[in-house]
């Protein structure tokens, strides 16, 4: 278990440089654990790292704001981006190794190759967001080799990238474990997001929508609802009440499936996107 | 360096047991070497195991007849399989570990992960087996985690498969080193391939317009042909005096490029794909 209190967090910035470093420790009968991060560091991300720091001897962050998981009209340029408040945030949690690389480093003149999970990424944040599966899973494929880690870190608030990232892995014989984290919430329910920041105070109010009505799903079905029908028709009116909250889907998923259900008989992860304002919100519940 | 005489098999069908065998021996400080092939083993492949144990204290081999790199209306079924004549071989070359696993152990249920270099896989031989060389880089990928050697050789005579394998290796950062090794022949010049056992007598004599061909292509440079064009149609008209043969493509590659020169003015692969009666065959030659 890694003391909580400040160490020496080394800065790398080439995939050779945190290989070496990683497979040190292993060479040294330490185990590592990994969180892959874009940056601009909330308290979710910070509880990846304390989970790592918790399990594993040794912690390594990268942080890469990804161009290939972007669309061409989304928000690449803008995302927020702060490296030294987000170093000084990973040195404060217990991180021994922040991998920093510039795009040239991951994506060198020539790469082309891209990693296609399936029906898993073809759904929702698929269809929304087309070829953002693929560069998550190529990027999560290629820090996974230089960060040769024991466990990787991802956080339940992405829910259809953790079934990539799970799929990929399994799939293509990763040696690592995948590990998801809960989601992390504001006092008021609203799902940490680094593009939270995008939101005006209004919007910020608006966007609490999101995890009122997954909440109100959840009272529902604990007072005895099934049908994912009525359940989806009283969260939407729900946020219709709210308003300025443009949904874009609401999936009732069984626990690590792929397809929707019409009927809870189970565990059940429930799945909203949305739009507030010009900014794009996700969120999910398990129930 | 291993001894080439033989030594003691072991035959392992599951990947967490190969992985373990191989990272116990990388454990202990010894140099690991992988040949992957499907089986129908030949001087070409036993080739590349002895490359293998001349530079890696340790070899293993997979057999593996690849269901995904098979189109549909290819030779799957048919493929030819002996594994205990394989087995004999791999012993009496000296290899320490074969990797013989069942399809369910390498694709089981809910497997859906698809790997795509790019523009390196899409002409030629891409273009004339649709989904190849996705099936190729994906096994490829899958065999290097669970046998996660130093090096892993590939033979020559598959010479876009080399290109596919670097592309992935190198865009998805594998810690493994790609060596290629020579065409093997026969001493009519019949470059050795586990598809020449489908040859009648007749067949076999007339494949060897393609190696014939390649020879002559290579005469006609050292002479000064630098155009291309005319190089294509003397060895199309030697082709087509011997007869039977139907050309599927003649290709001038500049080495480790994958666009075709209308010019010869450095070092050069000549590829070429060619049908002989049922039989599908591919040969090349460096000039």
């Amino acid at each position: 278990m890694a003391e909580i209190t400040a160490r020496s967090l080394q800065v790398l910035t080439r995939g050779e440089q945190i290989r070496s470093a990683v497979l040190a420790a292993r060479n040294a009968g330490e185990t590592v654990g990994f969180v892959p991060t874009m940056g601009a560091l909330h308290e979710g991300h910070l509880s990846l790292v304390d989970a790592a720091a918790a399990e594993c001897d040794r912690v390594a962050a990268s942080i890469f704001v990804n161009p290939t998981q972007f669309g061409p009209h989304e928000d690449f340029a803008k995302y927020p981006r702060d490296l030294q408040r987000d170093l000084t945030l990973l040195r404060q949690r217990g991180c021994d190794w922040a991998f920093t690389p510039e795009p040239a480093e991951m994506y060198p003149p020539g790469f082309s190759t891209s990693i296609d999970v399936g029906p898993t990424a073809a759904p929702w944040e698929g269809a929304a967001r087309p070829g953002h599966f693929a560069g998550v899973a190529t990027v999560v494929h290629k820090l996974l080799q230089l960060v040769p880690a024991h466990c990787a870190y991802f956080g339940q608030k992405d829910y259809q990238q953790t079934l990539v990232v799970r799929r990929m892995a399994a799939d293509l014989n990763l040696p690592v474990e995948i590990r998801v984290c809960p989601i992390v919430r504001d006092a008021d329910g609203l799902a940490l997001s680094s593009r939270n920041v995008y939101l005006s105070a209004d919007e910020r109010r608006r966007a609490l929508a999101l995890s009122q009505s997954l909440k109100l799903a959840e009272s529902l079905v604990r007072a005895g609802e099934t049908d994912v029908a009525v359940l989806r028709k009283r969260m939407l009116a729900h946020i219709a009440s709210v308003g300025g909250v443009a949904v874009e889907y609401i999936a009732f998923l069984p626990e690590d499936a792929v397809v929707e259900t019409t009927r809870i008989d189970g565990p059940v992860v429930v799945a909203i996107a949305a739009r507030v304002g010009g900014t794009r919100l996700i969120d999910n519940w398990r129930i």
